[in-house]
């Protein structure tokens, strides 16, 4: 079989652009009306792409006086995603610092079920202060963190274990639901977690979810190569791609997986025109609607350091590491102020579109010249796709760089499966507690 | 305006009776099945009730070699129905014990934004041993759960109104989203909670959710009495049903509320036929399919005493008066066992329909006239219906039932509204954050 890609599209409010919500090709009292993102959903499935994603976290950050912030949360509103599509994968952002694993992964497994096997996991640790101050804490370090979401993950994997396939009976003669003997209690006791489970409700379509991560730190890629079937990352060179694909393909071994047990999807942000010229016009549109005051807090966030005060036609000043988990979003964002020589304008302007994701602007056909461009010559798997305005870049995209993909043999034309695992190429795991068949003598 | 019976569709799996899903009018495929509780819930639209409901734990309580358990997580689930409908209200239950106000207060956020005004939060401090297990630690005794859900919901409420009605601004000339003098960090500091807020989304159509409790202890009914709205309750006859609403309602005023500010539904069982005698018979095979080790297990479970070794045929043994937080539940199974001399085979039949609450069998004039008689004596608002069997049994409630007391002038033939406050005949709660309009001189 031909290797395929795969595409998420990943969406955000009315866009990714962060003055999306300024241009009239948006319309901002979409951010939390569902019937919007079933439209995004919907359009997405036509163009058969892999799945969808929304990214969370657990307070109110940034600058809503300036942009479309606060909105649905991420399951509840995939689950009311599942019942007008059938095959798009349905991925949400949820937090391994500030949830219990016996409640998340009821919430998953409930999803799986809903879906019929569409749900995936994008597995965060919450890094930022305005998060730890809502669940009444100081916020945890780096380290701290992930050991919390490694055990995390063992117990939710545990739980989505707990009832075999085949558990439940439903014999209706006799009087057996279940059969208890295939219902395990885990009996987890760690440091940051004691459950004694079985979850309450049976195995899923999927077995688990998928599992997505998309850090970038040391930790952030062990822990990526350790459990993630996919991994979104920001790259904006083929370089860059290309060594942070084979970085985190050449861990995979010593977790015993294989290159292909883990998918890396690199974000793209599309200004689609007919053409070039109509493209850049479009980028033009949306880069005037950038708000300085709102850009430099934005990138005072990603940098970690404040840089509110900076002149916004010089060069960005000289600035002390950053310590605390962002390292990778500090290091790409620097590297591109200094290969590039920006003004801290052009910077601003340059991640306004993607927040450190690469945007590009050009012809259906330059876009998926770019996408092959990066598939073939070992830089993804596929592409996070994150159009800068919703519902518009998503259309375009599905109906003009989509029949491109599918015309050079890049993409499929339906789907391979039912479930999201079999869409992504990925295997349905077995129960850790199930119990080998008989041997059968031939 | 008339006074109109408010009615609420208890839905649990393929239905309440213990036996349910061994009885040819049930599937029990359906129990984990989202399209069983989609059309669950346009039947009940259909029949114009007020509200459908889903009870909740975070455990794998019971026998589940003998029962349907183990099913979808409420929220998530009713997403899944808010798309299929258009006025029915969505209440899903969940635990101040084991959840953190800023995550439960998004859910149900969320719920309400996507539902266009429909949720209601049911809210448990669940009880059981089990599901302190699930967390790590050893069940906290009544008091304490109580003390955590009165602060996690001055929290909540604090949460649901950080965002005043008219903060949202979307000025695309100006690029101002938000006012944010009007969206409020709540800097709560208490002895379970410290958070800081505000939510990150915008006010809800409903303001917050409808409020909905179901305990029956002395602090159980001063919790309602505080905070509910709706209260769902198990009750045997006509005077305990007087006595109980008195009680509830006479409460409201020193907490400076109306009667009419909480709802008292009690839970009714309907085995519906066209006649007496058939209805009787539809009972009876359910019945028949009873078992008793695991009636004696609900038994022991509601009692908070073990007596899975009694004589069937006996009559209920002298027991220990229950402490922990069960007693409302088990002085109504002692009563009941009592009051109609049941030998211990009898009650479990008794208890297998509706755990307590009050099973009928009759033509649908007889349980119209069982509604009627309750909602005009004082003991009644409406009534939580718990269908013994799904999806047939709130079929032939709509069908059959829900005409007769639309005849009667006694139910709607319309919704009222678009939100489930208005359906219920409730205040929209303004923000408390909300700063009164300048006077304007005349």
């Amino acid at each position: 079989m031909t290797r395929k890609l795969h595409l998420n599209a990943f969406i955000m409010g009315v866009g990714h652009h962060e003055a999306a919500w300024r241009h009239p090709r948006t319309d901002p009292n979409n951010v939390t009306d569902v019937r919007h993102y079933q439209h995004i959903a919907r359009t997405a499935e036509r163009g058969k792409l892999d799945s969808v994603f929304f990214a969370d976290g657990v307070a109110l950050f940034g600058n809503v006086r300036l942009n479309a912030i606060g909105t649905l949360e991420p399951i509840t509103l995939l689950a009311a995603l599942a019942t007008v599509t059938e095959h798009i994968g349905l991925i949400a952002t949820a937090s391994t610092t500030y949830n219990e694993p016996y409640t998340l992964a009821r919430k998953f497994a409930s999803l799986d079920h809903i879906s019929g096997g569409r749900a995936g996991w994008n597995i965060v640790t919450s890094a930022s202060e305005p998060e730890a101050h809502n669940f009444g804490i100081e916020r945890p370090d780096h380290g701290d963190r992930y050991a919390r979401a490694d055990e995390f993950l063992e117990v939710a994997l545990k739980l989505w274990d707990s009832w075999e396939d085949d558990a439940v009976l439903r014999d209706q003669a006799t009087g057996e639901y279940a059969d208890i003997g295939k219902i395990h209690e885990i009996v987890h006791e760690g440091a940051h977690f004691k459950v004694r489970g079985p979850l309450n409700l049976p195995r899923t379509p999927q077995g688990r979810p998928l599992l997505v991560q998309a850090g970038s730190s040391e930790v952030g890629k062990e822990f990526a190569a350790r459990w993630a079937e996919a991994v979104f990352t920001a790259q904006q060179t083929l370089a860059e791609g290309k060594a942070f694909y084979a970085d985190l393909k050449g861990r995979l071994a010593r977790y015993g997986r294989r290159e292909e047990d883990l998918l890396v999807l690199p974000g793209i942000s599309p200004f689609i025109g007919s053409t070039e010229a109509e493209a850049k016009r479009l980028e033009q549109e949306f880069q005037e609607l950038i708000n300085p005051v709102y850009g430099l807090a934005q990138l005072s966030s990603m940098l970690g350091v404040e840089v509110t005060e900076s002149d916004l036609d010089g060069s960005l000043p000289e600035l002390p590491e950053t310590t605390e988990g962002g390292k990778s979003r500090f290091d790409l964002v620097t590297d591109l102020a200094r290969r590039d020589g920006l003004t801290v304008r052009q910077l601003i302007g340059r991640l306004a579109g993607g927040r450190g994701h690469r945007v590009i602007a050009g012809s259906p056909e330059q876009i998926a010249d770019q996408i092959q461009e990066w598939f073939e010559n070992g830089a993804a798997d596929g592409f996070n796709v994150m159009p800068p305005h919703y519902p518009g870049g998503i259309e375009d995209f599905v109906d003009h760089v989509v029949p491109i993909l599918q015309s050079r043999g890049l993409f499929r034309t339906e789907y391979e499966g039912a479930t999201l695992r079999e869409n992504y190429g990925l295997e349905r795991p077995a129960s850790r507690y199930a119990t080998p068949g008989e041997l059968v003598e031939a």
